[in-house]
């Protein structure tokens, strides 16, 4: 088995694309992880801002929480439709494009682009933050262990969806079996004591208020626990890759996957109110909510220690959504001809390689950047969820007109697209200066690009495509040159290939002052004397005279010179090439032929062909 | 003007050498930074070994110091009549190699390529080091300044020798001028006040001896005093660097540097005991000897300031000797065939500019590696240039007697190769655990490389020169081939070629389940009607189906499959290639052409020519 067998596994044909689809149980885990994690970090961004208003500010996590469930249901009922209508995938990006036109859907497919390389890097860098957090010794080592998570998150993704599914469904089904049971022994112990639980663990107490209430700092709270809301929308796009009947299974999944993300947001929002409590400023001191919650409701002994333990595993691989959903949109981009076509190749495994990789390499970037603190780009990553769900629901509100949906149908998607409309103004302008500025600048730069790639590709098809039938009445041989800077048996096997494919040979030595005169004795005896034998046209040698001991350049011109001698005619310049059994080897030569080769295709023109012809030596 | 010109100057034409060689002025920046700064270095070291003497051991500088200026006297002489006897340059690899055999040639030279490449790292990261010192703000930015630094000495470098002189020569100067006043001030104070001089500011008290006289202790603060010395070879190597009379040129500039090198070394030593300056202790009050003796001189003035500056600059740039020798070293190493040709080419500046790159590469890899604070590599240079004395004069000895030289000279190089023989055992006892065995265990590698690239050169040379003349009694066409993906303007243009140097025409088609039947109907319009009309033979259509997506292997696979039907021919692949105008359009190909000249170039043999025929977009 070779190495690459082992690390992305053996290829797989393209029949076998069924064998790879994804069931509902699998996909929770491949889509649903992004979603299903914001609810370790959405509460607690709401919480956050509340901290100005001291124990006060608890009571309005519930009316806030409430509400953001209310527009997830919104946001829910729209992708559900989507996935009926649009079973090919791609989400936001086909509905907004197919009924609002390609700008919208380029516009919806961007900002979900960006989402998707700052979740991945966020959420890694959040798992990592935690577990540092909770072993100091790692700090030092926080980026390694960042690019270490993206790492195994890239090499499982280039194996295939189903691996994947297979690999983060025991952290996925832990994280929700052992929150899920904290929260419901939490809500029995709440009603049964009337309300007000005694913590087995006390939370530290809320600081005392250092602002009154304000409808702008309830929208900012509102608009930071927006975020546990991105990752909705994934599904939608990656329908292709769940299992017959497509639709039925994408949609069982999306249910699944909101009704437990809504499940865990109220039961938190509840808990935090009934045990009073709130988020901790970050430094030391710091605690996060879930482990507060967890702490309050079952102490601090081993079950704590599994769910803080999945709530970190769980964290750091929601990065994974982003690498099923990217490399899918990326592709659905790249055939409309908007992103570069390698992105819509499959590779060895069924998957998008090229878009698993630029993925890779924008989040490790990222992380790079930032040295594996990422949290100063948290504000940035609702915006582009928002505008994706606006546009996709304002799709589905001109697709229902246009199919003769029932008007209810209809009725709640304009309503949706009006609530994510304003949400998304909320976010805009309540984290506009925390970062939000970024994405508003990078979207339509990329959308610029975005629509030149495509120009281009239209200029191409439209020049190289529809080719003409061939013309075979000019079937003169070409004029055929060839640099030699020695005789030896490769240039030899060079020169014999030239007598093959035509008579008309032109030789040229480029002489930096050593070894002319040996060169011109070979010439003489192992050529000329043949040739004349032979009693074929002589070739002609063409001595160059470097004295700045460039060889290449005076090549390239004395080729495109003689181009310019023979209108009409191709010009064929043969490089005769050493290739060494070892790489290494390689090192030993000073790789004139590659740049030689290079140096023609850069300069050179239609005319101008390069004939390869390489001697293998036998150590 | 290129940004290239900008950068590293106009390319020089061969003639133009003359002109870029150096007197004796330019001469003492480029070879003797090394030397000189080690007036820096090595007092200070010798003085460390002897805080454990207390004031008691400050006595012992004098001593020796002066054996050590003896032993470089010794050294000085052999080096003198190296010169002469050598003026092709060399220095130590020459004398060694020629009159000792190759082995003990390439021993002195790999001893002298270690050294050279840790004296680069070690001067940079010590100048660096004494800065961040004195402005403790830089702490953090240490490692950048150290590659900082590379940077600018690698450009400088690769501009040429003269330029570095004109750079390099304000700092030596300075350092020269201001270290020479501070002793010769100092000298005169102390005389005037019959040996006692009071210091305008006091040198910290020494501490109480802890250790009483050994034999060992003294042999080790000689050994590492001993680091003063290395250097002193560099004149040697580059004699053909200098200008005309190139011997006396050469000898002088070496006199010079041997004599200000002695003149520093004694009035340090005479200045430490008169004063009473000795080294402290590394950590927190830590002040270098030179800077106590210069307060003590001349008090904490500007003039301080201007002396303990320029001897900063003057240890951060004494890795231009390094960068002065070692690629020079490396040419004739490759002249010989022990290294890579690149290395022994000029590049436009008419220096050895991989050398100059290869000695960047492996002094950043070592900065990188320490983190730019790199003194503990000091204990293993000493090693490798005693090692190199030694050869030297042993080379020298042999060489007197076959040339019959004076017998004072031969009985001085004796004792010379005797003493620093003696000197680097001392050298490597006592430094062996602290860093000396890596150095040991280093040269025989490195000398086992050279002597298997030697014999992979010496293998090649005999397989591929005196080549047979060329064979033109078979001038068969060859069997050409070609992969076609679709019918386009691209495809065209190679298949009209390949019909004009071969009738044997075979194209092969790659179906991976899209495109076939298109681009069937595309081949029988477009390319066997027009043959038939044309009566030319039918091109060969193969399809190749390819359930796993491949598209290179099955290609390479037809293509060998074809060489074993066709013994005796020749088979001309063609790869028709798209050329976009801009270099980043690239990125909207897969760069199959690429891909599969690289795979044919590595699976094919000697048969089989790849012809690379290009389409420049118009776009």
């Amino acid at each position: 088995m070779s190495v690459i067998d082992f690390l992305f596994g053996r290829p797989l044909r393209s029949s076998e694309e069924r064998t790879e689809r994804l069931g509902a149980s699998a996909g929770i885990p491949v889509f649903g992880l992004d979603a299903l994690s914001s609810a370790a970090y959405g509460p607690e961004a709401a919480l956050t801002l509340l901290i100005a208003l001291g124990a006060a500010g608890i009571a309005y996590i519930v009316p806030i929480t409430i509400s953001i469930v209310i527009l997830l249901l919104i946001v829910y009922f729209s992708y559900r439709q989507t996935i009926e209508a649009y079973p090919q995938g791609g989400g936001s990006y086909t509905v907004a494009g197919q009924n609002l036109g390609p700008f919208a859907g380029l516009l919806a497919a961007t900002a979900l682009m960006i989402d998707y390389v700052l979740t991945a890097a966020v959420g890694i860098s959040a798992g990592v933050g935690a577990l540092v957090s909770a072993v100091p010794k790692l700090q030092p080592h926080t980026l390694m262990l960042c690019l270490a998570i993206l790492l195994l998150i890239t090499l499982v993704n280039l194996r295939g969806s189903r691996e994947t599914g297979f690999v983060f469904m025991i952290p996925t089904y832990l994280f929700l079996g052992s929150l899920g049971t904290v929260i419901a022994m939490g809500i029995g112990k709440a009603v049964l004591s009337g309300g007000h639980p005694t913590p087995v663990a006390s939370p530290p107490t809320l600081p005392a208020a250092t602002a009154a209430v304000s409808t702008w700092l309830v929208l900012k709270a509102f608009a930071s626990g927006c975020t546990a809301m991105t990752g909705v929308e994934a599904v939608s796009n990656g329908v292709t890759a769940f299992r017959e009947p497509v639709v039925q299974t994408a949609r069982r999944t999306l249910t699944t996957i909101i009704t437990l993300l809504a499940i865990l947001l109220l039961g938190i929002a509840y808990l935090c109110r009934a045990y009073q409590i709130g988020a901790t400023e970050p430094g030391p001191g710091y605690q996060s909510v879930l482990s507060q919650l967890t702490a309050a409701v079952v102490g601090r002994n081993v079950f704590y220690m599994i769910t803080i333990g999945s709530v970190l595993l769980v964290l750091s691989f929601s990065a994974n959504t982003a690498f099923a959903d990217f490399p899918r949109l990326c592709r659905l981009i790249a055939q409309d001809g908007y992103l570069p076509v390698p992105l819509a190749e499959r590779g060895r495994r069924l998957v998008y390689t090229w878009g698993i990789t630029t993925l890779a390499l924008l989040c490790a970037a990222l992380l790079i950047l930032f040295g594996g603190v990422t949290d100063r780009l948290i504000p940035l990553f609702a915006v582009g969820a928002f505008l994706a769900f606006t546009l996709s629901q304002a799709g589905m509100v001109e697709h229902g007109r246009r199919t003769g949906a029932p008007r209810l149908h209809i009725f709640l998607n304009a309503f949706g697209a009006v609530a994510t409309a304003t949400t998304l103004v909320i976010v805009a302008i309540t984290k506009f200066a925390s970062g939000a500025w970024i994405t508003m600048v990078l979207i339509p730069l990329i959308m610029v690009m975005m629509f030149s790639i495509r120009r281009h590709y239209d200029r191409l098809r439209s020049e190289i495509s529809n080719a003409a039938p061939i013309d075979l009445g000019d079937r003169t041989a070409p004029v055929v040159v060839m640099p030699m800077m020695a005789w030896t048996t490769v240039s030899r096997a060079g020169l014999e290939f030239a007598f093959k494919i035509c008579w008309e040979v032109y030789v040229v030595h480029v002489s930096t002052g050593e070894g002319e005169k040996e060169f011109l004795s070979h010439w003489q005896k192992e050529v000329e004397v043949q040739a004349r034998q032979a009693g074929i046209r002589m070739p002609q040698l063409k001595i160059l005279k470097s004295p700045y001991r460039f060889v290449i350049g005076p090549i390239v011109d004395y080729v495109l010179e003689l181009e310019a001698r023979n209108p009409g005619r191709q010009i064929a310049v043969i490089i005769p090439e050493l290739v060494e059994k070892h790489w290494y080897h390689n090192f030993l030569h000073n790789q004139r032929a590659t740049w030689l080769k290079a140096a023609l295709l850069l300069k050179g023109n239609r005319r101008i062909v390069i004939i390869n012809v390489p001697w293998y030596t036998d150590q």
